[in-house]
């Protein structure tokens, strides 16, 4: 799913940017299970829109990534969902490869039982081999 | 879904909060809906877990808050996602009544479509009846 330059900054508009960033979910287009939680600013919700592939901003690294610009593991956008404060975004994708750079399809791949964080995915690549 | 105070704590020792938070993302049990995304600080993480009703911290607010605390709207816990930082969570919930404070069970009620913002979900109550 793509969208124009003019639709994509129409887009825009209607968000609120919090210290410039959005908070922006990704999930898997056909189970719903969510791959990973980061952020965005203005640039990278232009460049998801108009090329359909997901860009966030690294708070950490300081600038704009293309998911999947070393690894390959691309997000294609399916679906675009905001939510009724305008700084959250759902996206639906579908996921090249596997999300967390740890080699794991979904960076959730630990659930908490009895105050432990239990590992419950089981690695899809090794990460020495990716990056 | 309820822990006890030391294991919530051990919980709290292997997530990373940034500026004192993470992101919480709470979603339905049954259809993986996405409800809402918000934060958490420390107690915020220990309170939800210790009582299994999800607490937020209140950005703009600056205070925590009892999900449903006003309009009994309770998110009761199920089960607990935490991500490969450390700084996202996502939480399996029971929702009583709806999520979002405008009245839709998901605050994600709008879908992106040519640059518009198109409500999908219909009002499940009126925001004056219960606030």
């Amino acid at each position: 799913m793509k969208f124009s330059l003019r639709q994509a900054q129409s887009v825009v508009k209607k968000l609120s940017f919090r210290d410039g960033l959005v908070t922006a979910v990704a999930r898997d287009f056909r189970s719903k299970d969510v791959l990973m939680v980061a952020h965005m600013n203005e640039e990278a919700v232009i460049r998801t829109l108009t090329t359909g592939l997901m860009h966030y901003w690294s708070r950490s690294r300081g600038r704009l990534w293309l998911k999947g610009e070393v690894s390959r593991h691309y997000q294609h956008v399916r679906d675009v969902w905001v939510d009724c404060n305008g700084d959250a975004l759902v996206f639906d994708v579908e996921q090249v490869g596997a999300a967390c750079h740890k080699g794991y399809y979904s960076c959730f791949y630990r659930k908490v039982e009895r105050g432990e964080l239990v590992q419950v995915l089981k690695r899809k690549f090794k990460p020495e081999e990716v990056y």
